[in-house]
């Protein structure tokens, strides 16, 4: 096993994934909606990683992985809740690998297809954390599958911090740079791998990360100047649910301004309002951005902000049931 | 009242059309699904009206209606079961012209609240074709308000028909032309504007509409050869209860090949497949042509085909319903 993926990413890492994943995944649009920024008082433009491959910016990082691989693996594991094992699921077919997940058995089952369709396996295990890492060791002891970890890794951190390289120069080519950006943070790949970027891109935006409140480790972490490994979460935002990786920590607290928490019903506000007005189907976790303006909203009013719509995989009859009897009245 | 809106509409009109309502109206993206593509063994471009303003195509036909009103029209009218109604308000709103919207009480709740936001006046009517037009007839003779009709006119034909200008430019732009291009076929708006389009600008292609097996009228009129003019509609389809208008029904048997029906399960099943493989939030009556495709594969199979997706405007609570106990499986 290599050691120089155990220590922290840097930026050049970022742009270093930009060159890997080139050509691999999607160049998402950025779309903004008139309607939510009247509403949110501020101009907020969506990055739309629910069109990327696997429907996740998760595609991202492991496509990154998979380029960065020590010579002659042949197979490759995790654990995931979804998003992550669907993106190493569909990086490994597009290399030829072999791919198992470990999924728990609270993944929503549209993940768990997702998986499966991109021919990986799947073992089913527990819902907690440490579930999750046990079983995949043991598959590593049968098997010797190399390991891409779902966010506390080099390799991801700086494959996911290349969606904010594209959203500066999307920004740039409309003739503005952004005063913020947003993004969800569970495991925190996505947020660590947007602060690199950033430092080293446009070191004025200042980075947000978004979290429910339900499972605000990452605040608790950064406001508390210690790194806080353990919590009973408690969100829809399923792709949120996880703790601040080591790496993702040490990252974040250098180069993140602030995490702000919302309610689940800002998520569910949020996620209608994005449903409805730019009919975007993006999961719950990907409406904590949008959320977090929504609910903090003097920190945002009359600035640019670029938000991540992080994914849009989830089972349709789950989500469909937190717009009952909720449907806006004429 | 001008007389020459009474007659047919040509391609010119199309034509003309989409002059009058440049830069008023969004260029939708034309996108594919490999996904999909392999499900249906077919190459399918599915054109995202559902992106359109006020979230369906109806925005051209509207926009276009109100360019060409008689001189100091000062007040529109129509009925409409949604989307036409909330394209005239936004359109009226655009030009500063007073609007009022005869609405059945079965309209679903987010067009009702579409057509409010716009700032439109809403009346309340019966179900019923005849409830709507008696309730608009009574309230043009209280305000001398324009009728701008939902479907059978000849500048909402023509207006409706600039999609299809777009299509095969923007597939012209890829490299390709259609062989086939399907719409779903409520009153014949769209169809029709369509047809005429087509006729003028790529006669090669075949054009073929789309329709619940529940609202038939339109394969029962073109098949028949005598305009079918009642019905009772049992479909989920919203948008597509309505009868062939007059005008649309002589224009659609000049230039469209065929109409093929749908199952109501079809159309659910198409709705899942555009939410979850594009994760584009697209109204039932927008999956009709999807489901035709999906039906009638042998018509369609290894052509190049370009579907309209036609709005993105529903209850959120109704339609999730739809997918409860129906999750694909792991």
């Amino acid at each position: 096993m290599p050691t120089d993926h155990n220590d922290l990413p840097t930026s050049a890492d970022v742009f270093t994934a930009a060159q890997n994943i080139s050509g691999r995944i999607h160049r998402t649009p950025l779309i903004s909606s008139g309607q939510i920024n009247r509403l949110s008082g501020a101009d907020l433009w969506f990055k739309c990683e629910q069109l990327q491959k696997v429907g996740a910016f998760k595609a991202r990082g492991a496509s990154n992985a998979l380029a960065l691989l020590p010579p002659a693996t042949q197979m490759v594991a995790t654990h995931s809740s979804g998003n992550h094992g669907a993106a190493l699921a569909w990086a490994a077919a597009e290399r030829g690998l072999a791919c198992t997940v470990v999924m728990p058995e609270t993944a929503p089952l549209a993940k768990r297809a997702a998986v499966a369709g991109y021919g990986a396996e799947i073992v089913i295990c527990g819902p907690s954390q440490a579930d999750r890492e046990s079983a995949l060791q043991k598959l590593v002891e049968q098997t010797g599958a190399h390991i891409v970890p779902p966010f506390d890794d080099r390799r991801i951190i700086a494959g996911q911090g290349t969606v904010a390289l594209e959203i500066v120069q999307q920004c740039r080519e409309q003739g503005f740079t952004p005063d913020i950006l947003v993004a969800p943070v569970g495991g925190g790949g996505l947020l660590a791998g947007i602060g690199l970027a950033v430092a080293a891109l446009a070191p004025d935006i200042i980075v947000m990360g978004a979290e429910p409140a339900g499972a605000d480790d990452a605040q608790r972490s950064l406001r508390g100047g210690t790194h806080v490994t353990t919590q009973k979460p408690d969100t829809i935002a399923d792709g949120l649910r996880t703790t601040l990786g080591r790496r993702n920590y040490a990252v974040i607290r250098r180069t993140v301004r602030d995490v702000v928490t919302v309610t689940e019903h800002g998520i569910v506000e949020a996620m209608r309002l994005l449903w409805t007005r730019t009919k975007q189907l993006v999961e719950p976790s990907a409406a904590v951005g949008l959320a977090a303006v929504l609910e903090h909203g003097a920190r945002f009013r009359n600035k640019n902000v670029a938000i991540v719509l992080t994914g849009g995989n989830m089972d349709l009859h789950r989500v469909a049931d937190l717009f009952n009897d909720r449907e806006e009245s004429p």
